[in-house]
Formats: C-alpha cells, structure tokens, sequence
C-alpha cells in the first residue's frame, strides 16, 4: 500500500537522451514562400529518419490547422503563431527529437524569440538546446516564378492583403547557422549542406 | 541546378512508424490535484524509455511556463489550456512517440474534444491515432492528506479560488480506458497495470 507517493522531479534531459540515443535540436527554416522551404525540410526529415534518427517537422499543415487555428494574419496573431511554434519545437528537442520548422516567419524579432527560448533551456545541469536557423535564400523573382499555389499571382492582384515579399516585409537573418540556394543547387545537395553542419557540429554521427 | 522543385507532401504517419519502428499515441491522465497523476505518468515514461519506446511527458513544468504561458484560470483559459495541450499531445503521437499528459483536466468536455481530436486524426490511409484515459481515482479526503504542496490547505483558506474538489468540480471519467487507484497500489502496480493494458491492445511488444 503507498499511502506515500515519492514526488518525482521526472528524467533530466541528458538521462532522456542517453535513454534514447540521441540529442534533440530544432532547424528552423525561414525564407520566402516558394522559396523550397518545405521541400528540403521534408527530404531532410526522411534522410534523418532513414539514418535513424527521430525527426519530426512542423508545418503549415499540422499546426495552422491545430494547434494554432484560434490564430489570424494580424501581427499580434502572426506573433503569437510563431512563438507557439517556437514553444513545441523546443518541446520536441526536449523530448530527443530533431524539431524541423517551415514558416516563412519573415520577422527577425521573432526567430530571435524562438533562439532565445532555445538558449534559455539550460537547466538541471543540461546544455541549452541548440538552434540552427537555415536561411532559404532564394530572389524573390524565383519564387515568384515558381509560384506552385498561384498566391503571389493573388498578392500582385491584391487578393492577399500583407504578403511576405511583395505587400509585406520579409526579413533576411543576419546571421543564420546555414544558407541554401535551391535555384543554385538540388534539394539533395541542399540536404547534404545541412548534413554537413550537423555532423561538423557532433550533432549527427558521420559513421551512419 | 533544379529550378523545379517537387513539392512533397511528406512521410505518411504509416511510413514514419515504420522508419521509427514504433507508433506513437495518447496516455492522458487526469485526476484530482495531489492524486498521483505526474508520479505514475513520469513512472511510466521511465520505464516506456528503458524500454526503448520513444516517449514524453507534458505536464504543468514543461507547458504552463512555456506554450501555455500566456493563459490563465479563468474558465475560457482552462479550455484552451488544455485544447493546446490535446493538440501538441496529438503532433506528439503523430510524430511516432508515446505522448503522456498529466493535467488534472476536470472537465469531462475538454477530454471528449482531446479525445475527438485523437480520433479524427485518421487520414491518407493512416489509423486515427489511440487515446488512452487512465483516470487516477483517489477519494478526495486522501488527496487533502497527502497534499504535498499545500494547495488543498491554501484552497480550503480561500488563498486559492476555484480549486478542483473544494471550490470547483472534478468530473470523473464515464469511460476510462484504465483506472488506477493510487492509495491502494503502489506506483510500479498502476505502471504495470497499464503496461499490462498496452501490451493487449498491441501497443507495446510484450517481449520486452
């Protein structure tokens, strides 16, 4: 009978980590609509998952439409999206897992947000969660070619008020962790980059 | 140089699962304050994790300072409280980890939508994902006595408003797919209680 419950703290993150094998970080990418965000995000996540790593990416798809449907396009609205989205990606690094973001969050002052949470994660003897921003830099006359939702066709027609690039400011990090080109070099090449820096980082075993 | 990029859709929840080897799905736990929720949920997390399932616990720590930080009691925030918590629980789940949520959730309608939530989520051929209640029924007068942090004696002061079994309602589960009873079991009995209960629903190889 346990009348008396011993109150557990719970596992540090350094215990989940080596109960489960690796480290968990978040790549955020930012850059433009159009501009390959998600694409090179979702190869990179398949190659991390083929080399057995637990990855997981947040996107449009599966917070704008959950976790953060109560949210608009104003500014408050766009900054709280953002910072909800920095919140669970930092949860998921804590859980030992590699936190892949694909938002165009086009502003410097929030992506400083989801850095700072990030930096600010050290606790119980754990190192703070390391942040990689990769910047997808491509001219936005690319990514207006490309244009595969037809919305920068809509922005220019002013049927979408404030769009990133065109009747909205897009923000270029000063210092991002990584730039890729997609109009430069292929998605895999672009994965392979990003791959790179992992492994020069010691955040993925180079052996697999 | 690919200046047509394919936009992918990104791994299935099916291919995922596979790539990770496990699936992942929903432990909520609810309960009275003090009724032993985060010791077993953390208890169980332990043990899922020397088991080599991925797994992470979402509790007051790690979500009330952090995505949540922005709320506070009043009964429209209690809702999104937890509608928040269902959501990351459930990008949890989907991302192939055992998500464990240990919130008092008092309001048997905040469960019902967690748990719709859970139950829509079948799409592009994947199952809906599993959400497992486990109610953690103590007799209240036992909650009062163990009271580890006071609440119950600030709560019966009137230092604390609409508190959950004193000045506020706690509606038990109709329905639960588990009941533990703290004060009749030890923490390793409703751990393995509920190992017990995955093992025959498929969720957890019995082997290991």
């Amino acid at each position: 009978m346990a009348t008396n419950i011993t109150w557990h703290d719970g596992l540090t993150r350094r215990e989940r980590n080596e109960a489960r094998g690796q480290k968990g970080y978040t790549i955020w990418f930012t850059g433009l609509s159009a501009s390959g965000k998600s694409t090179v995000a979702t190869a990179l996540e398949q190659h991390l998952l083929h080399l057995g790593v637990a990855a997981y990416r947040l996107d449009g798809d599966n917070v704008r439409f959950g976790l953060n449907k109560d949210l608009g396009f104003s500014e408050k609205d766009r900054n709280e999206n953002i910072r909800r989205i920095a919140e669970v990606a930092k949860l998921f690094a804590d859980s030992s897992t590699v936190a892949l973001t694909s938002f165009i969050s086009p502003y410097r002052a929030d992506r400083e947000l989801a850095r700072e949470l990030h930096a600010k994660s050290g606790q119980n003897g754990d190192d703070a969660l390391e942040f990689i921003e990769v910047y997808v830099d491509i001219p936005i006359e690319v990514a207006e070619q490309r244009d595969p939702k037809g919305l920068y066709k809509k922005a220019r027609a002013g049927e979408i008020k404030e769009f990133t690039g065109i009747s909205a400011p897009y923000e270029a990090p000063e210092k991002p962790e990584i730039t890729i080109k997609t109009h430069e070099s292929s998605v895999e090449e672009c994965v392979a980059q990003i791959v790179t820096y992992l492994q020069g980082k010691g955040l993925l075993a180079a052996s697999k």
